[in-house]
């Protein structure tokens, strides 16, 4: 293979990106850039792949599991090894004194090269993305395709980076005065830390488990990936490109295996507390998550939890772009995105916008008509809503209309090409945020926990300062992935930034066109801070990657 | 203050050192480099210090408290503040927000000129430190002093670099085909997490405190210095020092304070919980660190705790070098470092050395007659051994000759100056380290435990073979700071390579000079690895600094 001709440059170029944090993308997102048989093949080999069995030949297989239903109606039927772990976990271990070797480097390029070659397969990918997750095709091809992709690559120049801070070799001779100066010669090697093990999510099985899966094994660590058992295909099909790569690049494929589940095994827990386990990245709920973080303790442990995103509507130069802006965020895959705006906090005594003052009862009706209008088109809906990914989204949902006054009722729409397709818009409901519902008292209100799903609370609170204080303690107490504001006042802004900045949320201003709270992109945003309690993490940094590895020193005298 | 002039050229420089590895510092290691009144003014000042009350002129003092006794004899008499941890910490908080926006320019260079100041003042803190951790005063003022200081630069120019890989803003534009681009400018802060809580030590208070106090700070988190009841000084002078300087360049002094406790009040299990600590440094036991680790869930652990050093004796080409190196190790201060070596793995059946073939017994005995001679001096022994730090060293080193077979007895050595020193020298006991007695076996040997004091085991193995085995168990089970060995084998040279980066282990070849295993030298050499049970992080890298501080980014349609 030649990694470094055909890869190095495009390592530069993402080093360079998460410097200058300018835009930049290796991965095309327009289906038609993949060539013209490109939607056809990929749509082919999905179904090729349909009620087969996955052979993976890899060691430690005990049997066959699988059961994957889309959300959009059908079985997959695909069949996937189940390991055998006493097998598994020790062949895993046998290539990494190779791998090690390889060096940062070769390590890295290999990265690139399974990256590329599931570029190569975006159209296959997204098939399996939206069957697993119930995005939308077009969603499914960008977030679990050239975005995922991008988040990967920015792992693998992160791990890269810090890597390579620390030479590989050093002479240091330290004079002694009028004596011979003290020489050692020492060398410098990144050593991993053991099995990685990856533990998958349902709603994004690529775009979350790719900087895990990559920054562990560009730091030198076998990955063990573990799907959510309704997401497997995404990536089993990545774990079979990384073999296929690894064997070819003369290293050993068990370098990265494949964990599937029986049904109700809860294998995760198992496969967490091994001593092999060295390090582990998840994605999923906040009671799992925080059993993790107080068991795996031999592991390093990287998690994303649920969080209560909240957008503060303080007043806006720009109403009908703030209205769509918030519109398209609610609606985007129904709302599952760990991202969606939940609790929009609003005065009790309206806004000022350029369409004049606003009381908050207006605002929440047009909230609620531009998601409406925007969802009003069946066929624009589904494109942008998805399927709901499971049965628990339905029910929270159908409660969701319980809590309070509902604005904006949810709507099932029809998909015609996908029948059983469980198809809903977001349901916006009025509740009261007033100071003394959630100050000094342990009752908590509704949306103060996360309703993972197409539900958003219209909270009306006291005045702006009153919802800065409610921000505050949601993104101290429950964690938060984003928030947005809107505001015409230099004074709320930096109120809303202090608050963001003491309490470690990441921020987004006033957004009326074309980019939304809920979307960062690879190599300039980082998604969640890892400074509150949604996550520990943040995609991607130094630190994401940084602990991953220990730097060996081995110093002889010279 | 000029700080840009007086110390970014000192930064850019333990820049440029943590880049190449190459020998460089800024401290110089010779008292008479600090001028010619400056032992005497160093001692005046120490001795004023003596019996008298150490205000701070901190909040939340609650009465004072004190009653550290010298290991060379006197009682130190000073009081120090005792703190209202419930005031304290508000307070320590208040200054966060302007810290934060000073930037990590600024705040390297503040910490620069703390240190700075430090270092003028090395005489003094040469007896604070001599007169707490019973190092001879040589070692205090070198360990003590520049190499601390050192150890504290480093970390600040790992914080600066590590803070500054992101850029302050960057402008994102991102091609929409014939539509205008998607405009962003996003503004990235570095902020830090909260309280840093500096857990210190009886042996080297500044040498193991400078790193995390000055990673934190240098990181925006104010820290709270909370020295170990019989080391509170050194510490004590550091904070004081801190307070002048932050209060000069304009920010809040109550950004460093001290926290000391009353006898037995353990306030460190208190402070370690509080939810306002977000951070902690620890250097120490493992059971406390153990604890440390499973209890304070609300902050970032770092710790180094417990382990057991070795050296595997295989083969040399300079027995005499090796012997008299071996000999220094185990003297210097008494063997009181956590890097000092306890096991040398020697093989049953003797070495192959330049001086012709050596059995066990007689590489033994060499060791031995090596300290022997080294220490045969009485002036001599007492300017490298120093004295005994507590009765617990002293208890634990006349239990070690009941071991097994004593090799070298240890030698009560008389202090002209300080007649109430416990100044021993080290003890070598002959112990089996046959197979069959620490594999597969719940029973744990001697040698498998950490004997923290002037004590060795000369561990008879079965061969190198074996003792590489045992070595690995070693280093994975009970954790190790220092690795040593002694191989004149290419293939025995690789083996030991091979076992220190599978288990994460600093190794050190065929030292014969004047480089000793257990010293390390800040921006050249890690002290220890974190990647094995003896320390989970290292003195100084990456992963050290990147999680004591979050980015917030803030995004606004541009």
């Amino acid at each position: 293979m030649q990694l470094t001709e055909t890869h190095r440059p495009t390592l530069d170029q993402a080093l360079e990106a998460i410097r200058t944090r300018a835009y930049w993308s290796p991965h095309p997102e327009h289906p038609k850039a993949y060539g013209e048989s490109a939607p056809t093949d990929g749509l082919a080999a999905f179904e090729t792949l349909r009620g087969s069995r996955f052979d993976l030949d890899q060691p430690g297989t005990d049997g066959w599991t699988g059961g994957e239903i889309s959300p959009y109606g059908p079985e997959l039927g695909i069949e996937y090894p189940h390991p055998d772990v006493d097998v598994l976990l020790p062949a895993m271990r046998a290539g990494m004194g190779a791998w090690r070797e390889a060096g940062p480097e070769t390590r890295a390029l290999v990265c690139l090269e399974i990256l590329s070659r599931i570029s190569a397969r975006t159209h296959e990918f997204a098939h399996a993305v939206m069957h697993t997750s119930g995005q939308a095709f077009m969603m499914a091809f960008q977030a679990g395709g050239p975005h995922a992709q991008d988040r990967g690559l920015e792992a693998v120049a992160y791990a890269y980076a810090e890597q390579t801070r620390t030479p590989e070799a050093a002479d240091w001779s330290k004079p002694q005065g009028k004596r011979d100066p003290l020489q050692l010669r020492k060398t410098f090697t990144t050593a991993g830390r053991g099995i990685s093990l990856l533990i998958g999510c349902n709603t994004f099985p690529t775009w979350n488990g790719y900087p895990g899966m990559f920054a562990s094994l560009a730091t030198g660590n076998p990955v063990l990936v573990k799907p959510h058992p309704r997401a497997v295909l995404p990536l089993a099909l990545t774990v079979r490109v990384a073999r296929e790569v690894l064997a070819e690049a003369g290293f050993d494929p068990n370098l990265v295996c494949l964990a599937a589940e029986r049904p109700g095994e809860g294998i995760a827990k198992t496969l967490a507390v091994r001593p092999e386990i060295k390090i582990i990245d998840y994605t999923g709920s906040t009671g799992f998550g925080d059993w993790l973080e107080e068991n795996a303790r031999q592991a390093q442990v990287y998690t994303e939890k649920a969080g209560v995103n909240t957008v503060v509507v303080d007043s806006t130069d720009n109403y009908k772009g703030m209205l769509s802006n918030l519109a398209f965020s609610l609606s985007l895959y129904s709302g599952q995105m760990c991202t969606t705006p939940q609790n929009l906090l609003i005065p009790r005594d309206g806004i000022t916008t350029d369409a004049g003052p606003k009381s908050y009862d207006e605002v929440v009706a047009d909230i609620a008509a531009s998601v409406g209008g925007l969802l009003g088109d069946d066929a624009r809906a589904n494109a942008l809503l998805g399927a709901l990914v499971n049965p628990d989204v339905k029910a929270r949902l159908d409660a969701a209309a319980g809590l309070g006054e509902v604005a904006l009722p949810s709507r099932k729409i029809g998909n015609p090409d996908f029948p059983d397709a469980v198809v809903r818009t977001p349901v916006v409901v009025k509740l009261d945020g007033a100071r003394k519902l959630w100050e000094g008292t342990d009752a908590e209100p509704a949306y103060l926990s996360e309703c993972f799903g197409p539900v958003s609370f219209a909270v009306a609170v006291d005045s702006t300062a009153d919802g800065l204080d409610l921000l505050r303690r949601t993104v101290r107490d429950k964690g938060t992935m984003t928030v947005g504001a809107y505001t015409t006042s230099a004074e709320t802004e930096r109120a809303i930034e202090d608050v963001c900045l003491d309490e470690s949320a990441q921020l987004s201003l006033n957004l009326t066109g074309g980019v939304y709270v809920n979307q960062t992109a690879a190599f300039s945003d980082f998604h969640g801070s890892g400074g509150n309690p949604a996550a520990n993490a943040a995609l991607c940094d130094g630190a994401f990657v940084s602990n991953r590895f220990r730097v060996v020193e081995v110093r002889r005298q010279a």
